[in-house]
């Protein structure tokens, strides 16, 4: 058995290493490529993630998957053998439902559907998108019959992005937040005078961002050895391996959104960075789903990277960086600006609180369309509806509405709600943190993070992929998905701030 | 046939692809990556370069191959399809002699040769590197047993960097090639005090180094749309498709060197940018062979970028990014300093001249080692009795001898003498190319470079690799190599230069 799970290995490094080898061209692709190389690069891709699909869904894994997995049952179930073989078996049952040709063509379709989706955006022009949304939804469909039959059909294109997960969990959850949160974002908008930011905009030479950003990344835990970080349009992380993490952001002079971005990005990075070597030539080498990938980033940029410790600590810096524009601002000011709830059009500037529910509204959204309750021509009217109704706010144009995000030109229909999904572990997370590290916000006010890191490698990043993201919650915090910790931790960050 | 022959094209596309996504991630290796990325970068890249291998020569295209010959033989021999059919039978007959493990087992030996060769120069210690050496000399013996008897072995190994090269040939052309070049150089160096190039050895500050390279290079025709320029240790030339081409260049604040190697690696780059778009994703699309490759750079790093009338154009441009050191030279002196021939211990530092010397040192060591002529522990003792004979230099120490290149360690034996072969191709192409063009001195003299431009796709870059660099040459100067071309070149310019 041995041999053949040495077998098994050697051709899951091979896909593996073929979708390392895509990351890097993606991560190519969106920094450094001199723009005309695009069409080489997208026939790369094709080839390279065809091959690395069709040698996945090969009958030889499946062959071999059959032989072991009795003994991979008689073996510890924590094992790196047995979660392999556990783990692989769901990914490769998954793969080999799908037709290539429908996989070709949800491909095909993101790539015409995406460049339509920012010409519509540029002209506010929902009808231009909407035929593409269709044939988006239509594919999603299609794909939904691959599968046995679930629940609710939207949890098929759930499972994709949170493993696991139920539409009707999410959905529970989800109002739970929503409930919590409406009334918490109204008190401290009706105290919008209470906190000032204007001292957010205006002149951060981007030179002096680099600096201080460098300093705060390297004591995370960034070191150049096995870290980049370059700039790009919309910003991403990625990793070729566990060694290379490539982190991306924006630098605008006007403000300081690169500086939580990249905080952001970092705990993506060192999710990646810190899965035990032993599965890096494995599927489960990856963090074990986008949920738990937003909570790392979350994580870092918000409970760390907004807290009032950081800042005492790192205001200085920063200070010192700007001195025309933060001179006359103390730590305690800048805490406060930076943790200011004003709902607003854009998901992506969001606050941490209000974001949560630009996220609701998308997963509301696009249940409604896979059910058939709207249709895609309703879509621009019932988005405004909710966005008055949740977020308080008039949409002005189908822009900054419904069409203010890629995600649905690229067919990732069911990847939103792991947003808000990496907010609520995030808290579930750090509630766990702070009674085993009782002092960590201490140490985050000396800018010590060693701790806190170890804690995420011995509790979740070794892990990667090894436990289901369900499992894995369970592991650490001794139970489900939560929303109370996200909202006692807004509630009282909130409430401290706005005084209610 | 039609649908065979689009068959084909589809095999070789992807395999294509295999390569440019391979080329990415060698350059990325050797321009971004963080150094802790290696290890999973070398499995990337052996599992890519494996499966372009395999589906290469997979009986698929054996068989396609088989099927097509006798259609594309009826169609002109210059067609697109005749030459795609050609050109692949001949690259396929190769790949299918060599067994995979040897071919592995190449790659292993050169993984681990390196690295130790890199510390053996260190040391300057010869015995550490030598049973690397005999290991590679071993399996280049094997590699040679899998083709048919030829000439001489040599021709073999020459014919994987030169297709169809004879070493017989080479070496007649060397011989009149050394004949002419030693009493040339002989008649320079007896008149060493006729040059100063002293100036060109001072505080050269990197940014308006950069600066100066960039107008030039734009001149001759790089576009950040389709091009790119960065930083590396050992400068090349890269590239992931015709239109995504990538120069690297090494900096240092006390030397001029990068603005030669920049135009230098450009002459690559223009070569790949300028083939035909019908062969791009065919193993066509690609230039015909190193020496080819090679005249290209030559020609725009010697050629013209040591021209007198380049310099009566760049000079002011140069002098006024260099006020410090350069205020008080002028064009003439400055043409006379970058032409200076001083023999040296290193290949990569030699002047124009006694390049082609060091060149025809290791073209006729390589055959000596694959003869058994003489065995790799007497290389240095042999290396250096050459050095003395040829360029009239005693080598110090082997780390500035026999240990001073990499390309051994790599496997690449029959490699040295393209880099001869490139000087000798470029004087005979500007020959031709003074011809059809009788001003193209005056129009390099303006700054202007489409004529010419113009006259090597037409002539060279537009065929890739469509005929073999024998049939090329042919075509372009209706004859053979001949390196009577490239002594009257050299002969003229340091005839005017030193006088005699």
């Amino acid at each position: 058995m041995n041999q053949k799970y040495e077998e098994l290995k050697t051709r899951l490094a091979e896909v593996v290493d073929l979708y390392g080898a895509a990351a890097v061209l993606g991560w190519d692709h969106r920094t450094m490529m001199p723009r005309n190389g695009a069409a080489a690069r997208a026939e790369q891709l094709g080839t390279i993630v065809r091959i690395a699909h069709t040698r996945f869904s090969s009958p030889e894994i499946g062959k071999l998957l059959d032989e072991l997995e009795p003994w991979a049952q008689e073996l510890d179930y924590d094992s790196t053998e047995a979660s392999v073989v556990r783990g692989v078996r769901r990914d490769y049952d998954k793969l080999v439902r799908v037709p290539p040709e429908l996989t070709a063509e949800m491909s095909r379709t993101a790539a015409i559907a995406e460049p339509v989706w920012q010409e519509a955006r540029k002209k506010s022009d929902w009808a231009m998108f909407q035929p593409y949304l269709e044939k988006v939804l239509e594919l999603k469909r299609r794909y939904i019959e691959c599968f046995d039959p679930a629940d609710e059909d939207y949890d098929i294109l759930l499972d994709d992005y949170e493993p696991g997960m139920k539409t009707a969990e999410v959905r529970t959850v989800f109002e739970e937040l929503k409930a919590g949160l409406v009334p918490l974002i109204a008190n401290a908008t009706e105290r919008v005078d209470a906190v000032d930011a204007s001292f957010l905009e205006g002149d951060f030479p981007i030179e002096a961002q680099k600096r201080v950003e460098r300093k705060i990344l390297e004591a995370f835990g960034f070191t150049s050895d096995s870290w980049r970080l370059d700039e790009t349009v919309h910003p991403f992380a990625s990793r070729s391996g566990p060694d290379d993490i490539r982190l991306t952001t924006k630098h605008v002079p006007d403000s300081l959104s690169s500086i939580f971005s990249s905080m952001h990005e970092f705990g993506h990075g060192l999710y990646e960075h810190r899965t035990d070597r032993e599965l890096a030539r494995t599927p489960l080498g990856r963090g074990t789903s986008l949920g738990f990938h937003e909570s790392q980033s979350r994580m870092w940029e918000n409970l760390v990277g907004r807290s009032r410790p950081f800042w005492q600590h790192y205001f200085p810096l920063l200070q010192e960086a700007f001195p025309a524009r933060l001179g006359n601002v103390d730590a305690e000011a800048f805490f406060r600006g930076i943790n200011r709830v004003r709902p607003s059009l854009i998901r992506i500037e969001a606050d941490e609180a209000t974001y949560n529910l630009h996220i609701i509204l998308r997963f509301e959204l696009e249940q409604d369309m896979i059910t058939g309750r709207i249709s895609p021509a309703d879509v621009p009217e019932a988005w405004n509806k909710k966005m008055l109704e949740y977020v308080g706010i008039e949409v002005p144009d189908v822009a900054d509405g419904a069409l203010q995000d890629t995600h649905w030109a690229g067919g990732a229909i069911g990847y939103f709600s792991t947003y808000a999904l990496g907010n609520i572990i995030s808290a579930q997370l750090w509630q766990r943190i702070s009674t085993e590290i009782p002092d960590v916000y201490e140490q985050v006010g000396r800018g010590e993070f060693e701790a806190l890191r170890e804690w995420l490698r011995e509790n979740v990043h070794r892990h990667g992929r090894k436990y289901m993201p369900r499992e894995l919650l369970q592991r650490v915090v001794g139970g489900g998905l939560d929303p109370q910790p996200l909202l006692a931790y807004l509630g009282g960050k909130l409430g401290e701030i706005y005084g209610f």
